[in-house]
């Protein structure tokens, strides 16, 4: 199980006391706060605390425009307007604190996103757990032939097999030498050092923290279908919380960012051309094979 | 006053209608939420949100240093390694966020720390009030002969009471003017053009949220004794802050920090040589002036 | 004039000793180093140094492609790839340093960009210059009637003129007692107090040093219709420079940023109905007025 | 050998052609640029490019302070008060690239410092080379029984010699492995996906691109004694080059920082009484007995 009987004695205790509080409150926040929320096989998710809510985003953009346009727009509307806008700053007022536990080859994606905080289980202080990803025989899938970076079809059952006792055998061959060498008896290998032949699927975990404009800017790149499945799936739970959290944020996100297409100066044109009634093929688009199939997919609601 | 009536009215439903919370709360900060704190003539500061507390802090250190140094180190202690050893990612894992009242020309020193969220007022959307800044006639003091940057003595009475009576004159003739120049008789300027005739000494307002380890870097700055008045008098409010919020880290900032003080190289040769009975001068200690005579104030407690 | 004597001097110094270096060198940028590009009325920018070229980008994004794709595109296609999927970090590995005279109030909106450094010239250390900013008369506008932010119609010629007047005389009052006060015979108030008398088109200066991403960032947002013609005049003339240092990444720039627009997810829906030869009306498209004339506006190639 | 025969060429092919340029320039960086210096087994680090030297600081900073203070300081003494004022916007007009071959244990710890900016070899996109990092015999410790996170004793040479076993089997099985499940025959599963069976001791490499400030603040953290020895011996190897491309910079870093050393509030009165002649013990110190001996370690100039 992901978490330890330890955290979880912890996770109750906290759980057990309310407090009473004058800061922003969200009912559906308390009922998810530290209930860690499942992702592969051994990782969670789980929110520590928050900052702010919708109208924390409201006030602080009223704070920029003062009296002048404080009628203009109810709350919901503003913040369309302020997504709409790329206003990112309002959307910064808004903070989020989540424990996940994930592979480190997630983590090692995860970490690029500079603008959050974190405090990761350090392995030169403490010892690893036996615990490392094997991914569903769904999920075990050939080199995408069209997207240099992704996956393609699921392999054979016989062939995904063999893949996954390879993980296995190999990730608990070096979880045992790990051990093995952190025995006194075997000359006791300093912590820092023995991890170095520990897999990349193995799980670690940490604290991390962000505003929710970068929050968002996150969710937008993981979230999104050419992100590795095994980060794509912490950010899809994520994007439940967001709704739970901020759920007019959330509706405006899905309009103008996740749901929005941004058509370049030459495609444009071809829109043009096309609502003129002419007649346009990739030939005389003067566009990309690729940006042509993605533009046509847009327009025909078609999966890119 | 400060805040104006809606201001108050807003401040007053947030304070009756506290909600239970199963995050991290410090009674001592509830008591200061929303409440504005006096700073300058017209400026203020308030509270408007806080994330995380002591044990938050710790919470935080522990998933980095994960099973082993569990028993280690008691809570205190713990804050009292990480601030030593300039650990900072554990304390970036609380949050605060405070609406401030402060003249642009304090605004421009304090917008120089990057590491913040911010939602300032903007004169582009909305007219500014007639608000300026007038120091204290103590406050009326002549450029130091020996910081090129900083203030002496303070001038005799009649020649500071000059300075007031150019300050008021010249701030109220402008924003005279910036108001004749935004009515509609007159041509009704944009407002993002009137503006520019307005003085330094003007009161803006704008939303500030940052983590408690830049906050602290900002506190070891602008609390110093060479930060200019108008600026470190919100910084000593927000160090009464930080004390009610994370006595236990305030405490620690003050020992590590605030009142701590760094020997170069060259000191740490001489303070061998004192501390070996040698007689030690500015000529032989290859120290320059100012060095030497720092280091001395620091050795004798006085004042730098 | 916008530089002093000894500025001169030293540019001149620095243009009369070239020296070899196997860095990327980019000649048309080697032609407007450290020459000052005149801006409004005694503002500039120049460069000062630089870092990297198009071809710098494609060497640092073939480390992440590594040996797999080599062959795939050439240069200008990879930057355009780049481009177009918002990889951002091989563009980071440009970086750009300028020198910039500009007034206060555009400094303000300035700093507002956190991913750059800045040094300014600092009005505790050294007193102000008597330059202030003075728009062109064609730039004296009304408040817009349909941008809260902006403006609308230039006034007419004798209110414009008086607007002007006033302006003048305002800053040069200011900067009288400002001048007055530091005097040592009226008391010789300290520069950091007396400067809080000046007002906001005063000109201040400094360095200024970004990365090609976060520079990009600035120019979409600052070189764009809805900025302040004060400080888009310096975007404008920064978006020359990019095209002078980057001429691929400054094409792909406009093609996919600049030029590009981002229909949301009701825009698209409405698109694909006019495209499939239904008629459709604000009314019908379940957009709001502002967003529908915006659509239509860039579907019929108008100006926003 | 660590660079690919392409790379090689391509290093060759910059050497070749230096141009003219008025940037600032270092003649021991042309010297050093694009030459790998190696680290460790299979590791280098190689300079790219930088941007500006130390009379580039003193420029930014004279910026700062105008022409009040132009002639009290010669550079030396400038860049000095600098960074003993901790004054960093100066440092930070300077910008060094490295291209960097590393294990992935280390790029792991590197990575957390964000100021920085970074392109990573992607094994998604690329097969990664049959390379891991084994240590010296010498490097083979013990966990150390003082600190938490560090090494100890070297463990005599049998054992030490069956962890290096160890860790080659294990390396190299794992590394097979996911060479095999690439190949077409055996599924062809995609690199995503085989890599996750790696071990951490596998080399990966980045393009990092920082500015002087943050460099050194890199260097104070990693080529400090309590450092892994795997990132401490990069962070040697960047200080070599500090020294090369900004020597008075570096030696005012020496000063100031490396060999500094912060004495905390109870610290300085104990110090006091010290020099006031009379006798403490850690007992009437009320420092720990850690603070206590670290303190009179750095009084007796022993190693911490």
């Amino acid at each position: 199980m992901a978490l330890t009987k330890e955290q979880r004695a912890e996770i109750t205790a906290q759980r057990n006391t309310p407090q009473e509080t004058s800061r922003p409150t969200v009912p559906a926040m308390e009922a998810l706060l530290f209930e860690p929320l499942e992702v592969l096989d051994h990782g969670f998710i789980r929110v520590v605390d928050y900052m702010g809510d919708d109208s924390a985003i409201v006030q602080a953009a009223r704070v920029s425009y003062g009296k002048g346009t404080k009628r203009v727009s109810e709350d919901a509307g503003l913040i369309r307007y302020l997504m709409r806008h790329r206003h990112s700053s309002p959307f910064e007022m808004c903070e989020i604190k989540f424990h996940v536990k994930l592979p480190l080859f997630v983590a090692r994606q995860w970490i690029r996103h500079r603008m959050a905080n974190v405090n990761e289980y350090s392995a030169r202080y403490s010892v690893l757990d036996r615990e490392f990803y094997m991914p569903d025989l769904t999920q075990v899938s050939t080199q995408s032939s069209t997207n240099n970076q992704g996956r393609g079809e699921a392999l054979d059952a016989s062939q995904a097999q063999e893949v996954l006792d390879i993980l296995r055998r190999d990730a608990a061959q070096c979880y045992d030498d790990y051990e093995h060498m952190l025995l006194p008896e075997n000359g006791g290998v300093a912590r820092e050092l023995a991890r170095i032949n520990l897999t990349l699927n193995m799980y670690t975990q940490w604290y991390w923290k962000i505003d929710l404009h970068n929050l968002m800017h996150f969710l937008a790149l993981r979230a999104e279908s050419h992100a590795q499945y095994e980060i794509r799936v912490y950010a899809e739970k994520m994007l439940e919380i967001l709704k739970a959290w901020v759920p007019q944020t959330a509706a405006a996100f899905e309009e103008y960012r996740l749901g929005s297409y941004s058509f370049s100066a030459s495609m444009l044109k071809v829109l043009r051309r096309l609502l003129a009634g002419e007649s346009v093929t990739q030939e005389t688009s003067h566009l990309t094979k690729r940006e042509w199939a993605e533009m046509m997919a847009v327009l025909e609601n078609k999966a890119l």
